[in-house]
């Protein structure tokens, strides 16, 4: 797999993990501040891995992209989503006009918000916050070829790094769109797991038994077809998507940036997983923002050795987990930036 | 117990819940949103909830109050707590100074903060955002005598009720200061749950076993002082503290007013449970922001049907949970508000 001339290597080494010094002195710094050992939970230990994350004693979040990566799939011909695939186009103009869920959330929370068509089967006029990156108007059918190959999955992948590249701040927050979507994540899950295909599939935006049972037979073929790919890449090359494939670029950039990544549900886990398999030091940037509904997302969390800070049930995907948990890392940065220590606010320690 | 002359009666009848239809409107609204059925999950339910608490179709968060209740607690001299005493003054005039965590995230969040002195043992120099309700220089020790005292206690209710009045908006987030309170709450859990004393007491701000034994068996002396207590309002004149007294008086004021109460902790979930007591409609008012780490909260929010929004392990107290949870309200109000409807949108529906 080559990278398209002009473009980054989206496949360059990420740095090792920071030097775990950092964290201690972090967790010292916490331990002194006006509050018992301990005592705001996950919250002191997001504030250790913003350190951790950033390379910085005094991490400071500035400038946070909520990118959502948008693009449809062959396989949405099978039915294997509740939607028609046309709603892949719709939801991305809903986006841009301010009316999804993931616009009202990045405006609520000051987050710039980018829309990358990476592969949708339609065309967009010119909007701001729009981000044309394509490589193919909808994966191929991947029960009867490649989704997207080879040379269209590198492509991918250096479309990602090369807008990561671009963007300001320190912090992405993944976001996707694309009916079906949750079919070529499966499909990753199974491979990248090692688990039955059964524990990776789930009911999507809605599927009822009876959809969900032809889901399962639908993805059972692709893997068949696909019973040679041995490899992250060549699992991503065989079955998509687009959108997945340039995250999976925009994630490994992200981290050799030392930006922190913010994971949103079961597709964004997808891109996430695949990068850490090429790269495992990828994890390290991550922060999970919460557990899907979406059947399968917890098993893989778990896998990945990921505790996510949310758990409400959502299964929207758009980056909506990420932009509801973000509050969550901006309140852990200031909790570190701003308490006073023991000694400052002039408070007693513990009795004993 | 009477009301002490120029205060607002703190038990006046809290109005009965809202009409269901307004529930089944709002919901029906949010089902014709750009989003598969029930895809936001609990932040659905949180949208509803508003609405329902806000007597209002059209749900608008306002004035966000934080209030954190201080007091002192004549079982402290026991060593129930890992901490002395002085922290309860230090913690208030770390609050006020800007240094505690409380005051970072009501910061951050743009909560208008409010300390109350309710019954410190200590006295403060006038300072912006400190009011003085005092009904006590730390409440006595209930293992020889009544904490409070009926007289006392319904003053605490009613300097609650008055401060609740004289607030301006439209949520109320709860916050607690007190070195010992987390045996006051215990005692009160006890009480008002039926639970063995032993399934409410916990380490508070970090007991080791030997001090949790010590604490347990302080407590069971004040059950057994105080054994003929027998209504809500008895435990609380017979256990305090004042602080808990006077939120419990300020949660009915706020459940009478519609406004939206936003719970803590372990000891802001006593408060609201004496008050749920005395008139259960104000349980619609409140959100359940988290479950602590405190043991006994988690099986005394299931006995009330709460179900908190955060798991985060905290346990500080200070009102920290209420605020890191606020921005959920903030995004259910503004997806309710914001977000587009498939037909606005003129994006497809499912398929089937």
């Amino acid at each position: 797999m080559t990278t398209p001339p002009g473009l980054p290597d989206p496949l360059r080494p990420v740095p090792p993990p920071d030097d775990p010094a950092r964290a201690a002195r972090v967790q010292l710094r916490l331990d002194g501040k006006t509050k018992p050992l301990g005592a705001l939970g996950r919250v002191e230990g997001l504030a250790v891995q913003l350190a951790t994350a950033l390379r910085s004693d005094a991490p400071r979040l500035q400038g946070p992209q909520l990118v959502v990566f948008a693009a449809d799939h062959g396989l949405a011909r099978h039915g294997v989503s509740a939607y028609p695939a046309e709603v892949t186009p719709q939801m991305v103009r809903n986006m841009l006009a301010g009316g999804a869920a993931v616009s009202v959330l990045a405006r609520l929370h000051g987050l710039a918000l980018t829309v990358v068509d990476c592969g949708v089967a339609a065309d967009f006029e010119p909007a701001p916050g729009l981000h044309v990156a394509k490589v193919c108007r909808g994966s191929a059918d991947c029960t009867v070829e490649p989704a997207l190959g080879p040379g269209r999955c590198a492509q991918a992948l250096a479309h990602g790094a090369a807008l990561v590249a671009r963007l300001p701040g320190n912090a992405l927050l993944l976001g996707e769109m694309g009916i079906a979507n949750t079919s070529a994540a499966a499909l990753l899950m199974t491979r990248c797991t090692g688990l039955p295909l059964a524990q990776c599939v789930g009911r999507g935006t809605g599927l009822d038994d009876a959809g969900l049972a032809r889901k399962t037979a639908v993805l059972q073929r692709a893997l068949e077809r696909h019973a040679q790919a041995a490899t992250p890449l060549e699992w991503l090359a065989a079955f998509g998507g687009a959108e997945i494939a340039t995250m999976t670029g925009a994630v490994l950039e992200a981290a050799r940036r030392h930006r922190v990544v913010v994971v949103d549900g079961f597709i964004t886990t997808a891109a996430v997983a695949v990068a850490a398999a090429l790269q495992p030091a990828v994890l390290q940037a991550c922060v999970w923002s919460h557990a899907s509904a979406e059947s399968g997302h917890a098993r893989w969390l778990e896998q990945l050795g990921a505790q996510p800070l949310l758990d409400l049930g959502l299964r929207l995907g758009e980056g909506s987990g990420a932009a509801l948990a973000w509050p969550l890392l901006r309140a852990a940065e200031a909790l570190l930036a701003e308490m006073a220590s023991f000694d400052s606010a002039g408070v007693s320690r513990r009795s004993d």
